[in-house]
């Protein structure tokens, strides 16, 4: 599902505080394999040659023609035999492979009785208009029209039937409502116009409802996604008015998964909510629910109908909207002067929505280690779409079977993974990562003692630029296999390209910083910034989420991404892959290629390819951006606030960074050297390095969401996509919470102390 | 003519080097009006009062709508009957006033026989379609339907007819350009589509003749001040689909004035650059020409066709673009998918221009100051314009005269000004500050002399906001001014509301510098910013140019800005200001007594009241900006670019400061002691104040354009309305020139060291 539409371009790179740079993680020597012995990369690299030559264009874009032939929303007909398909391919490659169902709460638009299928949505005043709720079709793309697939819908929303006026609130965020609010505007009782973009859909609608509304609308405004960025399908690979954002309203960064079984897996049989037919969860408000459960009805699932809806039929809301012009920043793509309401624009909205207990298909296989110590890497996509889904998720998926396929050959020729290997094909990501986090909350023990981390693939290719998201250990890792990766296109390394890319974003959004001495009459200290890249931090959106969160396993979400507007709409389709995502399907086979490597290589490692000194950098540079949200909140209200025990928390970041140092030192010079005769020593080592992640999880959880537990990285709890590093000191910050700071900069200390201590365990058996 | 729409938003407010700070500028005691001995601020005090009571909202209201009864175009009979208005009044306020004629080149469009009148724009492919060249009536609004206005139209260019295929260069920077060839797309003999903002609109000529474009077409895109910026006429303030920006596109910042006169006045029967009735000055280049003038025909003046349009005209042809998308920053606010071209939207364009030698009147009044030392200060503003001019230039038009009418009023009641306050009514300032630059520089050696300090007035009010933009040793005189006049709307003082919105702005986008020594250990140095308000920097657009930049006498600019994009359209009329810009007039009224009570003080004090602590720190800022400017180019290419002579720059700037604190103290002491019994000290300190400024200014020029000699401020040479502070040492920096960056920092280092001499010698002056 994972896409987000920042409104503001931010610079993911951690920049760093200038002049206090120290040079972490140098790259190991091209030749030798992170956490190979020298004799067994010698084998490896033969292996990796076997597997690379496999991946080829044709092949994925037949797996992707047949996988993207019907709508395949999770727990339908169609899904199912998607995952019949991609157990069947897997198995004749050469793996084991299962399916391993849950029965999870799905809603599917109202295929009950006394409601119709369709939502409806009329313009009531100040003329009368019914306002289009399926896209328009192309005479040339067959899949473009197609009344199987679902019509706007909005998964795990509620059935209703509101009338009312209509607020148009910008992008639903809680500064959106506020600036709305002082305009003098209040959106009690109405229903909420906002557009796509910047914080998870089921954001707004927790938002909306939380102040009062009785229905939102989510359009997707050309501005975001549609003609002011590109020209437009069928012409070009940008929104077309008719197209419609689907997508699942579940409040995510407040926890993911089956919503009827939060915490447990969703076993046949096993404990699960009261839920309802029509609503998910019994509406109005029930005090017995709420008893029963021990939950707040209103903050834990949708209460309001919402619908998403095209700019065409959000343009003639729009344009009868009076009241002041928007605040700044407001202002969409269309083309008139956009107003905040209320009204005189008054809608009809119906919403039907059909909850059952429904069975989903998540395709599990392996290909086990030759290390008999239960530990394992896995490769993870999801394989259910909202509609056809060409770029998401069935890229993904024809991308990393390719890479199944290719280490099939290499299995076949004799090559085996030292861990097991595992492949996931997940069912009902799009309703809010189902799948993943019902088998991982049933395997939770596994992965807790045996998870080393996670490939997760999502879209695979929506264009030619790649995107890395993860957990730094990873990052030298992805460095070294991304070396070794041509792109076609252009001929150069992937490597090459990313990290032009990102030492382009770094030179024109680096902090410059002069020094102030020279206006003192000292001679002038030279404060060049150091250019260190970092993947993305880890937010939510996609599969890695509890395994990361939840679990403290690490992971990378690798992905090729482009101009792509046609996201969770009918249009995100074979025709759209092959005339503007990957015509000829080379990205796809370069990144099959790519996942592959990571694959073998994570897998194959006779030590487990981590390295921490990117770790260290990126805490530290995570420290900093905190301690400047706190210097912004108090040049912009004039107070004091202090960042509590900094010196503490730096001292414990420097402990990290000096003992990862050690670390990634013994690691490297051990595998230089010739491997050792016992076993033993390597598999403590491994043990261990397993463990590093984990130590960063808290008990308690995160304030308020005790799900998460990870004190390093979390989705924001009022962004749902976005990362928010240091979750519980941010949520501290930003709820100007000062006891809650103290408390949480102790529990971050105290987290950032145990893995350090971990990782000196690690150094010290590398050492022995 | 002053305005420019700036594409990104800048903070003008200079932030300082954090940590660096030192405090200057301490306001002055409320109750001592700067530069005022006590006994003489008593009888001051008495006289503002009585001047502060006539400004009155109605009485400007009826200035206003005879001002704006008539379009009144520089040169035009409209033009002088409002001349002989201003001059009758003045003259009934008791001020002495009469007119200046100056001879100057002006064109308008093509009334001559074998031409018509009305210039014409046709699409001749794909489809063909006439483009509007007028505005659209509004049957409310009698101003918005008049023939005899002027058609689209820009001043100072040439006649043409051109056909030719479209290219969209977005808003025709030098940046624009080259990412249009970066697309492999050439505006060789094409016809350039470019839309307003950012730059001077004859700077986007220059820059597309320079580039071998054969025409250009100047848009108004609803994104910069059309319906994307709020509700648009006559429903609100922005601009509506068919209006029009007329205006200048001489090479502003390659010198103002008349171009026949480049340097001297333009005075019946002097000396005049050969010139042509059809193109200012003969094409096809002549080396004739160019021989007996000594300039380049092209690098002087516009050489090709040029046409101001609307965006119901630019709409057809941006529609009917193809080639690639726009690149990033390119797309506007019209709904469709911008592209660059060329073609297949083909146009024709026929320009007329009608050169003369025309009369212009500029009117000069005056009250003859008690010191008889011949030192003068003046407030400025035009008269001219485009079409009715309501806001630029009426606006301030009758704001200043009603400032001139409650001078009056203190003049009866017996006030005089100590030295000579002057008025001037400047013509032809819309075709490039024509009246300004040919009086001032008839009056070259008076100026020098004896010329003070200039309030400058253009726009006085299109909204409720002030802005100030000027030389730094005015702030506090302005501060303190404005702390003493309330906006009856808001109860608030201006300064109160000035502060509060710089400080906002800075507080929003101060740089936030942490202390990395908690990073090595050591206890957190606390390192936060200091808010220090100055005026935004002078550029050029306005008729303290000349002044300024070419004479060295401070001014200040001073208006009321807001919700306004009718600018130079025939919408820019008494209507629209009744109507959204002030329609109870307070504005006008507020802005009046502001601009009186500028100008008795600045005529009235004792000692010229100037303050030279905010100068030297905006001096400090500038050279940091441009520190900061080396170290983001160095960051781009990797390069090791350095601050030729930082220390001794640095040095310079402290000495500079520091004698600026000593004189500013020795001056507030001087003043709060009894006034000395004779004059000579007094005037001694006077003349020296005066000359400070002019040390700013270097003989030989800036570099490539020799009339600006301002070492401090100029317009940008490529911006042409922004200012470049220290604009030789920023060209240098601009054209990557070591050397001549080298020179030019010698030249700012010695200008600055010859200013502080002048500082200390007036310390010196006022502490004897």
């Amino acid at each position: 599902m994972r896409q987000y539409l920042l409104p503001v371009g931010r610079a993911f790179v951690s920049l760093g505080i200038l002049g206090t740079l120290t040079s972490f993680g140098q790259e190991p020597h091209p030749i030798h394999p992170l956490g190979f012995f020298t004799e067994s990369a010698v084998s490896e690299r033969a292996a990796e040659g076997q597997a690379l030559a496999v991946p080829e264009p044709l092949s994925i874009k037949t797996v992707l023609r047949t996988l993207t032939e019907e709508p395949h929303i999770a727990g339908s007909g169609a899904d199912y035999k998607t995952a019949i398909f991609v157990r069947d391919k897997l198995r004749e490659w050469g793996w084991t492979a299962d399916l391993a169902e849950y029965e999870v709460l799905l809603d599917y638009p109202g295929q009950h009785i006394s409601y119709p299928v369709e939502p409806s949505l009329e313009l009531l005043q100040p003329i009368t208009k019914t306002l289009p709720v399926r896209e328009t079709a192309n005479a040339f793309d067959k899949d473009s029209a197609n009344l199987h697939s679902l019509p706007a819908f909005h998964g795990y929303g509620v059935s209703g039937d509101v009338t009312g006026q209509v607020v148009y609130a910008n992008y639903g965020t809680i500064e959106d409502f506020e600036a709305v609010e002082e305009l003098g505007v209040s959106v009690k009782d109405k229903i909420v116009l906002v557009r796509y973009g910047g914080l998870f859909r089921g954001l707004k609608v927790y938002n909306a409802q939380k102040r009062g509304a009785k229905g939102i609308l989510i359009y997707s405004d050309p501005a975001d996604d549609g003609f002011a960025k590109g020209d437009v399908y069928p012409s070009g690979p940008y929104r077309p008015e008719s197209a419609i954002q689907r997508g699942s309203v579940l409040f995510l960064s407040h926890g993911p998964g089956d919503p009827s079984t939060p915490g447990t897996p969703s076993l046949k049989n096993g404990k699960r909510l009261p839920h309802d037919t029509f609503n998910g969860f019994p509406l109005p408000h029930t005090t017995d629910w709420e008893k029963q459960t021990g939950l707040k009805r209103d903050e834990y699932f949708a209460t309001i109908p919402s619908l998403p809806i095209s700019y065409e039929a959000a343009l003639p809301i729009l344009s009868n909207l009076a009241g002041p012009n928007v605040p700044s920043g407001a202002q969409g793509g269309l083309p008139l002067s956009y107003h905040v309401g209320p009204g005189p624009a008054e809608v009809h909205l119906v919403t039907t929505h059909n909850y059952e207990i429904r069975t989903i298909w998540n395709v599990i296989a392996r290909i086990d280690g030759t290390d008999d110590d239960g530990r394992w890497v896995m490769v993870g996509n999801h394989r259910d779409a909202w509609a056809y889904g060409a770029v998401d998720p069935d890229s993904g998926t024809a991308a990393t079977l390719e890479a199944c396929r290719a280490i099939g050959a290499a299995l076949k020729s004799g090559w085996k993974p030292k861990r097991t290997l595992m492949y996931a094909s997940w069912d009902a990501e799009e309703y809010g990562l189902v799948g993943s986090t019902e088998w991982a909350e049933h395997h939770a023990d596994d992965v807790r003692e045996n998870g080393v981390m996670m490939l997760n693939v999502d879209s695979a290719v929506s264009g030619p630029t790649l995107d890395l998201d993860g957990v730094p250990s990873m990052r030298d890792l992805l460095l070294q296999v991304m070396a070794e990766i041509v792109n076609p296109h252009t001929s150069k390394t992937l490597k090459e390209t990313w990290i032009a890319g990102q030492k382009h974003r770094w030179q024109s959004h680096a902090a410059i910083e002069l020094d102030g001495g020279v206006w003192n009459g000292k001679p002038e200290a030279v404060r060049a910034p150091v250019f260190f890249p970092q993947m993305t931090p880890l937010g939510s959106g996609s599969d890695y989420t509890t395994f990361v969160d939840h679990l403290g396993m690490p992971a990378v979400d690798v992905q090729f991404g482009g101009r792509y507007g046609v996201y969770h709409s009918l249009f995100d389709n074979f025709y759209w892959m092959e005339k503007f995502g990957d015509p000829d399907f080379v990205i796809h086979a370069t990144a099959a290629k790519l996942y592959a490597l990571i694959a073998m290589r994570a897998a194959g490692a006779d030590v487990v390819p981590f390295t921490f000194g990117p770790y260290g950098k990126a805490i530290q540079d995570h420290v900093d951006d905190l301690r400047s949200l706190i210097a912004r909140k108090n040049l912009a209200d004039e107070s004091k606030r202090e960042f509590p025990r900094l010196a503490d928390l730096a001292a414990a970041v420097r402990e990290f960074q000096a003992r990862a140092e050690t670390l990634d030192a013994a690691i490297a010079k051990l595998t230089e050297a010739p491997a050792p005769e016992s076993a033993d020593q390597i598999k403590a080592l491994n043990a261990t390095l397993t463990r590093v992640e984990r130590e960063f999880l808290t008990r308690d959880g995160l304030p308020g969401r005790p799900w998460f537990q990870h004190t390093i990285y979390a989705p924001g709890l009022t962004t749902g996509y976005a990362s928010w590093p240091l979750p519980g000191v941010r949520q501290a910050i930003e709820d100007d919470d000062a006891k809650l700071l103290d408390a949480q900069v102790g529990v971050l200390i105290e987290r950032i102390n145990a893995a350090a201590t971990v990782l000196k365990k690690a150094a010290d058996t590398a050492r022995n």
